[in-house]
């Protein structure tokens, strides 16, 4: 039977772990850390990197956060109970680099006692992803980052990569453009014990996949950041970011929830890049890398 | 009796009008148009304007459109009729000097046919508002915007500015920020006729509302565009630009009424800024004119 405690500890190592990953890859910048204490039950501990060699804003942040469910959430997640514990590890990094791309990677775990039946086990899931959103994308980045997905999910469940790619094709997905927030990567949620996985063997993918994102975005980053690039493809990197931005407000689960609970709003509202623009009806030249990109921003490519 | 006819004519009239004054207060940039046509029926003309001298980015859109409701807004709008025709002027100005104001307008026509007890009057109502965002609070300013609106307001009832006024206050509002977006203005939902104000009177309110946008703003302009500027103050008008970005992609119920209906997309983003910055968890000095700014972003203060 996994802990709460056991939980707390090991997404707090693994935070720990990718903060201290992050500030070596970045070589200038450190963290800065605000702890923070959630009115009704719990807290986090928010840290902020910003104006590095590499990163120029990102967050990687802890919470683990307990009490009463608002009403206007137990609608929303169709539940009834009214005790709930989450617990998470949440990450965005905007790159200064056109060439080198935003990521976004997130584990969470989530509890409520049952109260059905006189059942003793309390409900409880874990959900999560990672996901990369070039700002150009090139082909050979989107094989390695899905075929480092894929290695880290065969290794729990064979059907967890092709289940898991398609549900973060559908989820960042900006439905008002038509068009993928990136390449994708591997989603889920509520995930729950089966006979094929075990409840420890869900708990060890969990922290697996908070335990790959160290070493892909290094791997991504190295082959990048020494690229020259133009003024207008940072323009380009301001207008996709400001797709970032409309996913993040109008359709991001994580956002609307966080917003809808009172969240610490500058925890929820990292994600949201440094500087974006909106242009009216930019179209990409005919035959350009910026044409191409936006032809690779669809569901359904198998890139593993 | 009001026709669909006399509508179109007369929002046109004022689009045409408010893209004249708009090019003569800029002084050098001109509009560019786009007609589009709406599958399902109807269409629109949207005007937009760009690196001028004064208006960076902001467009003065026209549209008329028919046809079936789509389910969502149906449960949306808790209507149950097929058909509808909504007709409207809408205009969001980005300005490029930080001490000009952001400024917002629209006026609207809905209708649907009624399906209740062989009726023959239509449902219809007459909706709309104007609002304004200025980077930096100037008291006069404020003034001088609701003393107009309020003047504007009592020619047709001597009701409307306090209820108008108070529903801005209320729909303008960045919950999750806990400020309002500006310094507010007028906004009204489903107005339709009274004992005390007909249809005519209600349409006539709509044309002027339209028609004091431009004098109003080309007061505001000459009030500041001559003023020198700091490289702190266009940062800071870019953070506020992020909000109200927050604001149309969380909040405004015309751009989440556009995204779930197919809408052109690029005429409902038109509204977002060309250039936004999200800084982590910034906080202007103790004494600061963005302090006070802060300050004023307040419901129920009484401009006028």
């Amino acid at each position: 039977m996994i802990t709460k405690e056991q939980i707390v500890d090991d997404y707090q190592s693994i935070q720990d772990e990718i903060c201290t990953a992050l500030e070596i890859l970045d070589g200038k910048a450190k963290f800065e850390q605000e702890l923070w204490q959630r009115e009704g039950g719990g807290g986090g501990r928010t840290r902020v990197i910003q104006n590095g060699n590499i990163v120029e804003k990102g967050g990687v942040n802890f919470s683990a956060v307990d009490g009463q469910l608002p009403e206007a959430i137990k609608k929303s997640l169709k539940i009834y109970q009214d005790d709930f514990f989450a617990a998470g590890v949440s990450i965005v990094i905007h790159p200064n680099h056109p060439l080198v791309p935003i990521i976004h990677m997130n584990i969470r775990y989530f509890e409520m006692p049952s109260t059905f039946g006189g059942m003793k086990e309390p409900v409880r899931w874990f959900g999560g992803g990672i996901d990369l959103t070039p700002h150009y994308v090139f082909e050979d980045d989107a094989k390695f980052f899905h075929s480092s997905l894929k290695a880290t999910c065969d290794k729990y469940n064979s059907g967890f990569y092709d289940r898991f790619k398609k549900w973060a094709d559908d989820y960042f997905f900006i439905k008002h453009r038509n068009e993928t927030r990136g390449v994708g990567g591997i989603f889920y949620d509520r995930l729950t014990a089966t006979e094929e996985t075990s409840w420890d063997d869900i708990f060890e993918f969990s922290k697996a996949v908070g335990r790959s994102f160290a070493p892909i975005y290094t791997e991504l980053v190295n082959r990048h950041k020494s690229e020259p690039f133009t003024a207008d493809q940072q323009q380009w990197q301001y207008q996709r970011r400001s797709r970032y931005a409309e996913f993040n407000l109008v359709y991001d689960a994580g956002t609307k929830f966080g917003l809808e609970t009172n969240g610490r709003i500058e925890s929820i509202l990292m994600s949201l890049p440094p500087t974006a623009k909106w242009l009216y009806n930019y179209q990409p030249a005919t035959g350009s890398e910026e044409e191409k990109t936006l032809s690779l921003l669809k569901k359904d490519i198998n890139w593993a």
